[in-house]
């Protein structure tokens, strides 16, 4: 791995599974975790996420090689700002946002062509560097979204970041990403929270494991995932009215009792569910 | 358990699992199994689900106490013509569909008193004898649908039987039954479904777990879903009209830009799905 001396900012599940996973890869190189809790810092050294604990923004990144936004993504412009005239010359920024277009807008604004974007496609619906785990990455996707002001270096030298990491990385353009991701993912969300929302209490009562499965992702934090509807807006609306479209198509089958083209339309969607289980099970082969 | 001659109309994965489940509770039932494929019947004598296989309905039936319908709805009719004839004075007949507006009605008519109408809330999207599992009702919901007609005889039996395969049992008539199961089963298999079918092929490649979870549900037999959706047209269409509510209400509130709303309605569908699996967890430990 080229960075040594690498500082994430925030440091969650994301942000503390990264530093676990850096150096586990690595033993030459030294985390520094920013946030503005002292006993979530605290918490992160202690399990080992993280070398050093800083709150001072600027110092946190003053030897840095390599910075990573872990932050909520509304907080991204003021980190950005804060930090940058103290970020040395050849640093490079990331970030792990779920949204693309008006973060690599400000990435590229506010700090040129050392910053490109990054969605290591990882999580969970838990939150908090409790959590954090060494694994997290491997095998998982990371989307980078490196666009044509983007330095070749700085692209080259992320990317090994990730793949050391355990991912695989794939390229996108930020309106490429935003519009995919809105309906493989946050639309999932949007459905998984209405489905929730809509039950009666007696019929809660009701949901087997099948309901629990189907509504996993609806446990994640509200204001988190009101950014991102927020911040993708547009696409995520779109989404929705695939979705309702969708629907209609099925209600309209009901309606007509035809039971025929109903069983076909359901078993395409088992088979092409059932085709991405295979291809992801290759992938965690390889 | 009262019953020592059980008849299995129909040996899948629900039919072959109670054979299992029966027997490992009681070593003096005799469980005979009724199909039409030679092949399948075998398999279930095979991987010990039945102790007899019978090819002939009314032979199958001759000698039972307890019969129970375990083929798709679809087939129920043509199930209780073949075989009432040649069934014994006092035997019970029960059923496993996931609808009961129809079934019981079909049951009460074709069959009188001794039917009551069964829904076990357990099984898988896998199908077939060779899944069958002696755990599969452990700790699981069934719901009976006994009405007015029902006699309370019966209804006991029928009660002592599933809570020996290791079953809580709730009763619900058939009519509050179909409601609530189309929200709450039958609607999420369908925005299952519908989510993967409105998916880009590039899209689909970016899917991560959090998908796969959401749309597990989506793997089941298209034939048997579209019956279910058929014969609860009427419950599973409002449930689509009340889903698609529920995706307007989000969708409004991304468009006026109101995060704050936004993230409130995420997080207390989140707090109840919690609350949920906090439930749930219990049953699971009582």
């Amino acid at each position: 791995m080229e960075f040594q001396r690498i500082t994430i900012l925030g440091v969650g599940l994301l942000g503390g599974s990264i530093g676990l996973a850096a150096k586990s890869y690595s033993n030459r190189c030294v985390i520094t975790g920013y946030g503005h809790r002292e006993s979530t810092l605290k918490k992160a050294v202690e399990v080992g996420a993280i070398d050093k604990m800083e709150m001072d923004l600027g110092k946190s990144v003053s030897d840095a090689d390599l910075v990573i936004l872990c932050t909520p993504v509304g907080l991204f412009e003021k980190m950005i700002v804060g930090m940058r005239d103290s970020l040395p010359k050849g640093a490079i920024v990331t970030d792990v946002g779920s949204t693309k277009r008006t973060v690599v807008g400000l990435g590229e604004r506010l700090l040129g062509e050392r910053f490109v974007g990054s969605h290591p496609m990882a999580g969970s619906e838990k939150r908090g560097v409790e959590y954090a785990r060494t694994d997290l990455f491997k095998k998982a996707l990371c989307i980078m979204t490196p666009t044509g002001k983007t330095r070749a270096e700085v692209v080259g030298k992320v990317k090994q970041f990730w793949m050391g990491l355990g991912m695989r990385v794939t390229s996108l353009t930020p309106r490429e990403h935003d519009r995919l991701l809105a309906m493989a993912s946050h639309l999932p969300h949007a459905a998984a929270a209405a489905m929730v929302s809509m039950q009666l209490d007696e019929g809660l009562l009701l949901c087997g494991k099948g309901f629990l499965d189907t509504t996993r992702i609806a446990g994640g934090d509200g204001a988190l995932w009101s950014d991102i509807f927020l911040d993708n807006a547009d696409n995520v609306r779109l989404s929705i009215n695939l979705l309702k479209q969708e629907l209609d198509q099925m209600s309209s089958l009901i309606e007509k009792r035809d039971g025929e083209a109903l069983a076909k339309w359901l078993n395409a969607a088992a088979l092409r569910r059932e085709e991405l289980m295979r291809s992801k099970l290759r992938e965690m082969e390889e």
